[in-house]
């Protein structure tokens, strides 16, 4: 079923872009959990639009308020979690001119033809990236829940349209793997690594220096005066799960992590580990030799299968990149199909458009990698 | 659950690599459907293991018996089938050996950790490549019902090792777009691609030209003699699935197929239409523009967003492309640890083990292509 | 999953009794429908409390909002509908007394087991009967489906603690087979028959005839002058669906109307056709002997298989009874522990109840009815 | 989907009467645990036929193959367990005379309409009682490792025909409660309970005494010599559950319990506690007041709860009873319908049949509950 996920946690997102609001429940949530709001909330900013002048101006507070799941104290009872965010600044006007001329790179002709004439249109209804924010207040929750058992979930900018940052290696980043991932801007390969916190509220930008942050803004403001967007790629890092989690087949940790990550709009690939590099490897240098870190603890000196093995955590960090495709909401002129009047047009997309969402998606993919882990973990 | 699959028809799919059996259950399939069992053996033998130099000498006579599930004359009756495949060739004295030292990048340390000393370990268990097969006869048996819709799947070799092949075009492989996925072997630009059939039990080399396969044949017999493996890429178009075929968010066809492509050991990535390209594409470009055919059906110009549009088919191929780590069981002495005695060792994994499941791979991607696209669809 | 109901729609209850909120998400439901959301608030008022002086004055308006899942015009669009309904008159403190207390025949005592100290005690959480709203909001969209459909879903009291209705026999309810259900009042054999319409908001007391409903009335009204209360039987027929709906084994239809019905507060027994009834019967008198009605469609004769067989319907009505437990909450002081001081005790419980909530549970079970069919007839 | 079941483990049952074979899968049985194969066979000896003039002369052996789940000397490996039976003694020309003619009580008539004339009609097909067998399996493995937990499952005949035993009261079973509940062959009040030992393989008749047994016995020889046959009432009670089992709502014992046991063909209806007899009682009564044991352990007075409240277990015995219909074939000529002429017939059902199965059906019933109870355990 579409907007619902999870096997041993059961989340459920709802609403429209342009609805009276949108939300989620999620139902599964152990009691006697204190949710820390205001760290929620910091964390809901991340994700928030309007914050910067690289993201759509549509302003939207995305409080959410909760509607049951709690006990006295903000601690969680056991029943289902239901949190709405009201949708404040919504102009659906803007997309009544587009309701038979979809936009290229949306869902605007997919819906059509499913849901016949009486799908929402207006900013994506259902499908719009609106709908990630319900995705980031059940995951708020959970990456709480996470921590207390010490699993850390961090993801970072790989690379945004054709800026690559090269200063940071997750531990399965083998130079080597990774060359063959297309044009990087150059960085001196000594630039330290920032170590920044785990969904911290603070960072807009998680890349290893300045300079990278740098050339990144510079190209989403390039693109934007174009009149068009660009995308990236994100790497997410969770630490911290014990070996053992996960299982076979089709419960393997990236079939649950690839099931919530692509209901993310605009995710268009993910690899684990090496990934795709791997397939140009031999075995002998693609297979992690196991050994004993200084605790006795069994480690793999490498980290090309991204902590997973056969579906299963082995103890190491696990690993995983996704693809974000460059926001299909531009400015430029693009050909698109009049439905009513079967005629090719040429259409000019109105409304509010961020020209990049990659730095507002990486808490998105924090998010949903917290909940498929936590799941997962529950399942034990 | 590890081994079901799916939400309109299950899959359940059981064995381990030396019990005395392997199989599969599907529910869900519509009576009333005449099954060819001839081509689904002849589907079979392209994933049977034994058929040539390249692949392991364990033979496999994979023959599956059904159960149960038709009625005479070999018509779904609309019960569950169930399809079971003897296990014949088992010397699980291989693997008494390695019972306490972990094979690098199998699945026997987490299969340990998650189930204790009672896993089963003769081969990987539950974790073999062996438990494709069963895959295969359910994904041969939707492969013939969903031809009888007008709906084809067709997987070939991108690249495998570092031989990349570029003679054939998938419809959103752009060359531009491609560019970026590392090295490839120099081939004319013109070599005409093969238009092989699909599900072809013939073509066990599914690549453009004969240069390219003697190439990749040549990487794999030198893989082998270096007692290594090669992995490789793969990419599989489904052609003639309606618009309007999936679900928004977590029903959505990347969520479906990787759910299920994930289940196959080995696949360490994937990637719908341009993938992790996009990334790097401005919008403009990677957006697909839409048109009219001459039959006035609205397509795209090109299909970048690889068929899939908010989850949902909009009527173009669905195209994607998975990344296959090479073959963890290796010849060459590899770094492992002995949890008995707690000490370093290094590992000669006996048994006998493909130096490239490649080849192999292409029926097992397409059989759980044809199960995620028909669920799909059954969904509509 | 605790809160979560169905197969082709998805439905997910959340709320507690004391929290802000509760509500309702469906998923699944077709695009297009046009709601009457008249008619769903006099379904609605069917089941709210303080209507009469039989049931609690607690005052709650019970009005559902409407947070997504519509297009302009109250028609659906395809995503998931969501309904919230505040609680306006909360008064958790008559709870605090009672919270080491457990009351008999409540979920207080397993709740406690279940969720520690952090469960929401205060008027039984996400176990109270008001959760059972929320169903009706689904259930009430629902029917309307159903309606168009040509189906109808109609329920009524078969008996109200030791006064039976035996004037309206249902298309199963042979007099033979209802003998040994025992005592009743004397009603002549020959009282006709109200003809209630489906859904109706008009019905409080859906019985054959005034003297049923006094007699009823009259036993609430003795039970609540004795700090007491009541239970009853309900009976359920939902009438136009065609044979063919629902599957074999745990697909069928009794699985499916069991699944949901038991979700509802006080049901401790279901019984389809002639029911528990037929385990006295021999075959030749149960088995419905098939033949052809005037329009040449099959019938049965009788219809002791409450219109199913294997779980699948055959096209005459289904036919349901539930037993309902009388109201846990009673004033009479009742044996209790004090968990904390580990006494035993004597308990009266404060608070506002109802002293028989059977006339309000009539329309529960028609919404609970109806998702169950509707969702088998989207299955079909 | 019909024929898989559960949610912390997943069972799926396959196979048709008279198929090659019927089985079972189930997925989720912890790693490490040591089944007892003797046993097992011995549960599988009290369902099976053939065992005595009351049941059907169709002789099957009901050996069950295991094809995976196991690791060497019998102990479970964490993988899926599947089971396959061989029917070995099929006669499917007796059903070739009525393929056209459905059989009253028999799923033959909803079959046809919902999979069409490809539907396997021979013995019932996949809705056949065989199927049963399969879930035995299933529960016969589960019951063991309830075993280990010290939960035990036990059921027994209350009622068969008109014959009822009153000698044996279960913890709920209060005479009161149970009064109205039909006609019952006088027995002494005084005569002592049996103490029949939990999935004994010696009882064929779990009744209270000889007397019971012998009325029994003799109801159903006069019910075969009329061509007739009989159906009864059994009772189950499963002891040592602990409290905080189960969930709220549609995940509650109830639920979970009719979920799987409407699945097993001939069940008509389900109670809990003191069910449809609950109905009549004031709630002072019905209420079960709770106190200390002599450990300290909170238990209730009564129990017509049935040892679950709000979903969740108490603590206390869980007690259900379930109707069984009487076998819908017999002998005695019926009326049904020729589909292809058209025409109103006499149908004389040929082959072997059970004059009843109740007795066959007290194993079958105590693996459902085993299986609903062990899953709701491993998702507490």
């Amino acid at each position: 079923m579409s907007s619902f996920y999870g096997e041993n946690i059961k989340m459920a997102v709802f609403g429209q872009s342009h609805a009276p609001g949108i939300g989620v429940t999620i139902d599964g949530i152990p009691a006697g959990k204190k949710i820390d709001f205001d760290r929620l909330s910091a964390f809901l900013r991340r994700r928030a639009p309007g914050r910067d002048p690289y993201s759509t101006p549509r302003n939207e507070s995305d409080v959410p308020e909760f509607i049951c799941g709690f006990s006295e104290g903000g601690v969680t009872c056991g029943a289902p979690v239901t949190a709405i965010i009201r949708n404040k600044d919504t102009r659906s006007s803007d997309y009544a001119a587009i309701a038979d001329v979809p936009r290229p790179g949306h869902a605007d002709y997919t819906a059509l033809v499913k849901y016949g004439p009486s799908r929402d249109a207006a900013g994506g209804g259902h499908f719009s990236g609106r709908l990630t924010a319900p995705v980031c207040v059940a995951g708020g929750i959970v990456l709480q829940l996470l921590e207390d058992m010490g699993v850390t979930v961090k993801a970072r900018i790989v690379s945004l349209g054709k800026v690559r940052d090269d200063g940071a290696e997750a531990a399965c980043d083998k130079g080597a793997a990774r060359e063959d991932r297309g044009p990087a801007v150059d960085f001196p390969a000594s630039s330290p690594a920032v170590d920044f916190p785990a969904s911290s509220p603070a960072i807009d930008f998680p890349v290893s220096n300045l300079a990278v942050e740098n050339a990144m803004k510079q190209a989403i403001e390039e693109a934007k005066a174009a009149g068009d967007s660009l995308g990236g790629v994100l790497e997410c890092v969770v630490e911290g799960v014990p070996a053992g989690v996960g299982d076979p087949m089709f419960g393997g940790l990236e079939n649950r992590i690839s099931g919530i990550v692509f209901g993310i709009p605009a995710v268009k690939g993910i690899e684990f580990g090496s990934g795709f590099a791997c397939a140009s490897m031999p075995g002998s240098e693609n297979n992690d030799g196991f050994c004993f870190d200084e605790n006795g603890k069994v480690v793999t000196e490498t980290n090309n299968c991204g902590g997973i093995l056969g579906g299963i955590s082995n103890g190491m960090p696990i690993v995983f990149r996704v693809a974000i495709k460059p926001t299909p909401s531009i400015a430029k002129p693009q050909k698109s199909v009049d439905l009513k009047t079967g005629e090719q047009v040429i259409l000019k997309v109105p409304g509010r458009h961020d020209p990049c969402i990659v730095p507002r998606a990486v808490p998105v993919i924090e998010a949903a990698a917290a909940i498929a882990v936590y799941d997962a973990i529950l399942g034990r």
